[in-house]
């Protein structure tokens, strides 16, 4: 069988404060480290041994992605890093305090941004410090692909082309696959990998820190999907991240 | 001007514990973290933007390297690993203690393996748990590429092909590139850089997460080199390396 593992970073320093992060790049905090490292054993245990691994161009992600592989002793493999695993794009939301901009805006009209499938928040302006064409990160990437917000629509478009052209097909040769990347990217390559309705995939709550297995057979048809980990955990991980997006 | 800079990781598990490491794969110390990221924020002080890093496939250096670009705020950009980077092959002498290896062979036999430009230690024999063909880290090199043991000549002449074809090469594009390795195979890329004979490449001791950058006119003509950091400090680390291979 060969496979896919979908794993989604840890916590980070804005969820612990509360704060839309989309593209900003803040660091893991200590219990995201934690999450990375259990991750790599919960994957040890299960015998994976990866020919190659994805991941974004957020601190958070390839940090996930470096103590996952140290925990497996597999930091020799090739990382491929692209902007078009990166989170979604919050726009001019992208470092205010979730409670305070519920205040502002009415919760409601957040739960639209946060929650709804082609609402994006406000863009950023061009000349916004926060704006993704004054970093020099994403120099390589043509201005008008860079985002100013998106939607989780436009998320999962941006991201889709990178799935299907590089990491998907490099399935054809590779046996095992590893993808760090962020909860609505990830969602981008679940809605794919298993049909899921514009409408559902907004309820789909990736666990953070817990491996999610796709088996394929040689032709390369899902065969199936599991979390690894005790599946009563998994369970209460994902209602707590669900119950989050409530708050 | 154009840069490269070369890194050697800092202190690992066997330097502390005396032992013979070659291309075992061995984690850094607490101290060796620490070194690693204090080379990050001397290089970020110093405002370096690098294009591309590149390591060897031994945990020590990728670490060091991790560890490095997290502090410089550049975990984005592009990673490159290559064996031909590693540490030189200690042959069968790896995992052995320094000083039980000097009583059992005498102290003038180990200085002769340590610090002569072409005698290697005894191979390794092919059925060794430690030969390196088992390791499938290295299953995409032919086996008559893979070394059983090294002199530093040997180490250095698989190192300088990556060196002149792929590291060398991307500087007329890129501006700035980090090179994270080892004492050995650094040595083998200064030697070329500055043309240092035989005999005096031995005593050459690359200080452990001492920057040390070279930079290139626009033609890549080496135009000046310098280690980053206090020059006293530079020259005690120097000195500490070189007392250590005399213990």
């Amino acid at each position: 069988m060969k496979k896919i593992v979908l794993l989604r970073h840890g916590e980070s320093e804005w969820n612990l404060e509360n704060r839309f992060t989309g593209w900003t790049d803040v660091d893991l905090t200590a219990k995201g480290i934690e999450e990375a490292k259990r991750a790599g054993l919960l994957l040890k245990k299960e015998g994976f041994q990866f020919d190659i691994a994805y991941t974004s161009f957020l601190k958070r992600a390839i940090k996930t992605l470096n103590y996952t592989l140290d925990k497996l002793n597999q930091d020799w493999i090739p990382i491929e890093k692209s902007w078009r695993l990166n989170e979604k794009h919050y726009g001019a939301l992208q470092g205010f305090n979730k409670s305070e901009t519920a205040l502002k805006f009415g919760e409601e009209q957040v739960l639209i941004w946060r929650r709804s499938y082609n609402v994006a928040p406000e863009s950023l302006s061009d000349d916004d410090p926060r704006n993704p064409r004054f970093e020099i990160r994403y120099k390589d990437v043509p201005d008008m692909e860079l985002p100013r917000t998106e939607s989780l629509e436009d998320a999962i478009h941006r991201t889709m082309p990178y799935w299907e052209c590089l990491i998907f097909p490099n399935l054809k040769t590779a046996n095992e696959i590893l993808v760090v990347a962020h909860g609505n990217s990830l969602r981008g390559i679940v809605k794919h990998l298993k049909n899921i309705s514009d409408a559902d995939i907004v309820n789909l709550n990736l666990p953070t820190g817990i491996p999610y297995v796709f088996e394929f057979d040689e032709s390369l048809n899902l065969v199936k999907d599991y979390f690894l980990g005790d599946p009563e955990e998994v369970k209460k991980l994902m209602e707590a991240v669900a119950n989050q997006a409530k708050k």
